[in-house]
């Protein structure tokens, strides 16, 4: 049960950019004891879908180290592929980040970012979703030095944050004893100006009544503008003038 | 561009039971031109994280036929795997329907509801659902009927809907065109109380407000109501009295 | 026990044509209760070992629904890879049609037929060959009338038939509990002109005898005049001006 | 095109016992130069579909070396499963000696025959099926030896033969350049009575007529019986005790 | 080139214990750049070849993140299969453990250690052996604090370095521009006590000579002094006394 | 417990040329009972990361018959991929042929080498290294013979031996049992000069001494000469003349 954090209040948020020497961005953040590593790797390149379409492309990878959790999982490369978990996840992180990014403005490149979950408590998603901006933001900056893109295709920020009833009460950034107790459960994926990008609810133990729904989002989109703001900090001024 | 329907016009909808002779419960549905064989079949076991737990368990598949689409799409058996499409919606369709049984009231089977689409014209996971309720019913029907249990599980219906917004349009049941074009474009399951049991909103071009957002969820409701409806008129005497 | 068939008299075969909206081909075909869709693609393309060689191709995949039989089968997608069963099933429906297509009157071009058995009572290979070559007259009139190839290349009807021996009878067109009880079984595909493309017969629990075989194969020749006949029905006058 | 041999005459044979140690049977077999070892394994366990059945199992694998043909093949491991081809061998393979051994009489027993192809001159399966049939036989013997059963469980030989149509001759025993060019090709299994076990026969490019049938399955039948005598010359005094 | 360190000077070694949460043993390593997490698990099982021997196990998976490297490394999961190099990894880093390790002194009991690579600056398998080690011993520590064994089952300390010629000159712990350009390039597995665990000497660009090969040998070994001296440090009371 | 033969005393080696008819080069190599096929390949072509470099490329594949051993092993096709064990030795024999050839001096061709086990009784890596090298240069022969390449780019001749301690006693070319209760195992790789490619040495039951080590590796260099006379005598006067 959550006796030290009131119901809108997010757990302590860490940001350490270039975590890793690399990757043109490397993020780790920290939504309380949830550790995710975000590595931005540009490539000059497309998918075969878009080859010939004057677009470029973003795309997310998600794992879980085998002990991130308290129970060791298995590698998914011993499983032979990736679980239905894990693929979800990733859609829903890309997904995020090219809704806040104008993919014709970055032309001919792709960037991909591995959202690596060092430690799991709750909302790797949404984490990697907050981590995985501001990587994204970094390697726009080092595509920008290198002058491989004359100006930031970003248009706004984008973060997530889970929330949920727990014990009959709306709670927002749930971590993992919380998640698992949660009759509802909804994450949610908004831009810096509260415009939602991807809304996902589920009833886990019961349906949820409309009321309990607004409720709740208005409980994601306060969390989601504490989050932008944070992100917002760290962007260069060469990207902050293009949001729109 | 839709012209003959108005926006909370549902395509027709056909339903026929008893589609093919093996299964507990075989369900042909079409909404417009998708068209879905839902079979359920019921085992007397249940996976190994419930084995001991006193519950049973309901879970989905999802395929398409290579050539359910416009274009054919390679078989998922050659490709080694299902795709993370395939494998986000069997976990929706799995989801909804177990949130409307009570597991414990069938404890020690598993009811396998496999949904695959003969052919896709928009609104596949939602057809799935829609069909793969009643097929649910009916096997509990046999179950009843062989003793297997002493009374329906079933505590609700369930059904769900696609809206988005095309041409700056709310629209409610999409079919491929509509949904190739949306902008916005959820998912919403409910129960026949009008309660939700999973929503899935995606930006797909574009974030969406708030108020986009309440528009889309009161014509899901909408089109919940009418599903149920013709759900509800399906189900036996049994199995409407056990309903909450 | 079969008492209301003479050995040999067919099962009912219903042919459905245009089944689904997509295909260049749509088939549903019905022998008895055994139930297959098959699906003709066109697609313009060979496969590697052709390019250059002045050739079409054609090819059929085979798979059974989940629950198409008594007991619900795992899905191939999940185990990683067809079956050996599988395999064998769809390469016999290539080489079957293959026998009786004249493959550089449709250079450049691959008709690929997926037969998807939705219910099965016995004899699925030949339903699927039967079927399949419909799809594939009807994928070739597409082809005509969209002037990818100025004739047809079909040079005759090939159809398949199941013969066995069973409590010591000889019997044609089996269904599954004849044919899982059958001492003998053989499947027999020929042309229209009688003349065999692929006889395939197995002692299953007893070898058996030169004159066995004799019996069986009559039996099936006739058995495939009555499918021949039915097949020749359906097929379009220009396709019928090329078969020899 | 074949100078040196008659239609009817089988390229040499050469059968080599206890080729490797191990093996319960090992047996290298040629047909001309087509080259198999086949090696028997004898293991004190039934599949799960015989458990508590009373029964023994027969089954076999084949595979080629990489580079037993003209072109080096990609190992079947490196693509991550047997081809469609190999799995219609090795069960070709299984379904033949299964034919001719009482499965009850070796009770609690499975003999795997692994079937690897060191040089592929044509006829490979039906080399395997000749060689396998030996080592089957040593297999037995040590079994006997053993005191794992009593008295043999096989009740006859059997022996395979490839027949076809090349440039309009009949030729029994095909080698890969007359195989290739064969325009109807049909491999036989039968018993050393002369009974059938398998007849596959595919009209590779054109079909073919009851009588060109007649005379490839006289052919076969002759072939196989020469065969037979040389697999009846390597049994022991208490193998043929039991052959009916 | 190397102008920083003398040929024996290690790079920088930092030791960070309990770097996550959950494992009961938690070791960060950095050796120069390279960085890998190393985190042992506790499980009450062993290996089905252990069953019923009286031993315990101790096992290590190995795997690099995407981005731990210059270029962007495609997932393993992905892939369907870990790397050849990556299995070769792992079985070393399992051999290297056990060989200090009593596994009768931890019966019933299975260690793993997963080996991660943030980053990669070469010498990746010798900082994950140098880490898995502490790691492993802090797990030791876990397993005496909750009484599952008696007393420690480690026997000695086990540490490794990579050795090399580069400019003809040999070095002690390469970084990856050196091993990429190394002539020879030698792994060494050493214990605390100077004996060889494995020795791994590759030619890559030339063979190397006797004479080269001692010199290596002895810069290892003293390089394996100074890791062995910081893993002591590291140790507790309990675990030092049993050493041998 | 060897009894027959001295420590340095090789088993009987037996060397079989031109073993299969297909292959360019094919060899059968006897070293006691250990026997191996060692098939080589040529192909017009290089892997992706040579194409354009100027260079040619020499790989190898090992496989084990699944009865080669006394125990009946499951085929690595039905696994879906080569085990850990697998991949290390092809690495291994692929390193080992690389370096004592000529890259440059056979641009734009890849040799590849088979090395199936048929049976094992220690060694195999070993056998295979050996016998893959005759193999080779009967390759680079009918290279010469076709005018593919100019001159020999072999420039030694490279073998490898297993060396162990058993029974406190250092033995080279162990065989099955001695290797599988030798307490140190160490594969050496070295030239005809005598020089080392690969020393893989690991102290299977416990770790080993420095005299150890060295006593075995003076072990190994004799056994290596050896083999190392046995194969030059098996030169073309073409490819020994490029020696250096």
């Amino acid at each position: 049960m959550r006796t030290q954090r009131a119901p809108h209040e997010l757990r302590p948020i860490t940001i350490t950019r270039n975590y890793t020497k690399y990757a043109e961005g490397s993020v780790l953040i920290a939504m309380g004891e949830t550790i995710v590593l975000c590595n931005a790797t540009v490539q000059k390149t497309v998918p075969r879908f878009l080859i010939g379409k004057d677009s470029g492309w973003v795309t997310a990878e998600y794992s879980m180290l085998p002990r991130a959790t308290d129970v060791r999982n298995r590698r998914e490369s011993q499983q032979g592929r990736p679980s239905g978990r894990t693929m979800e996840i990733q859609r829903l992180i890309g997904r995020s980040l090219r809704s806040i990014i104008d993919l014709h403005a970055m032309s001919g490149y792709t960037i991909t970012i591995d959202c690596d979950v060092l430690q799991a408590d709750g909302g790797t998603r949404c984490a990697s979703v907050n981590g995985a901006f501001i990587a994204l933001a970094d390697a726009v900056d080092s595509m920008l030095a290198a002058g491989m893109i004359g100006e930031s295709p970003l248009r706004s920020t984008v973060a997530a944050i889970s929330v949920g009833i727990f014990n009959n009460w709306p709670l927002a950034d749930l971590d993992y004893l919380e998640d698992s107790q949660a009759m509802v459960d909804m994450n949610v994926v908004a831009t810096g100006k509260g415009e939602f990008v991807e809304i996902q609810g589920t009833g886990e133990s019961r349906p949820f009544s409309r009321k309990d729904h607004d409720i709740l989002l208005e409980l994601a989109l306060d969390g989601i503008g504490q989050i932008s703001a944070l992100q917002f900090e760290q962007l260069s001024a060469q990207i902050r003038q293009h949001l729109e």
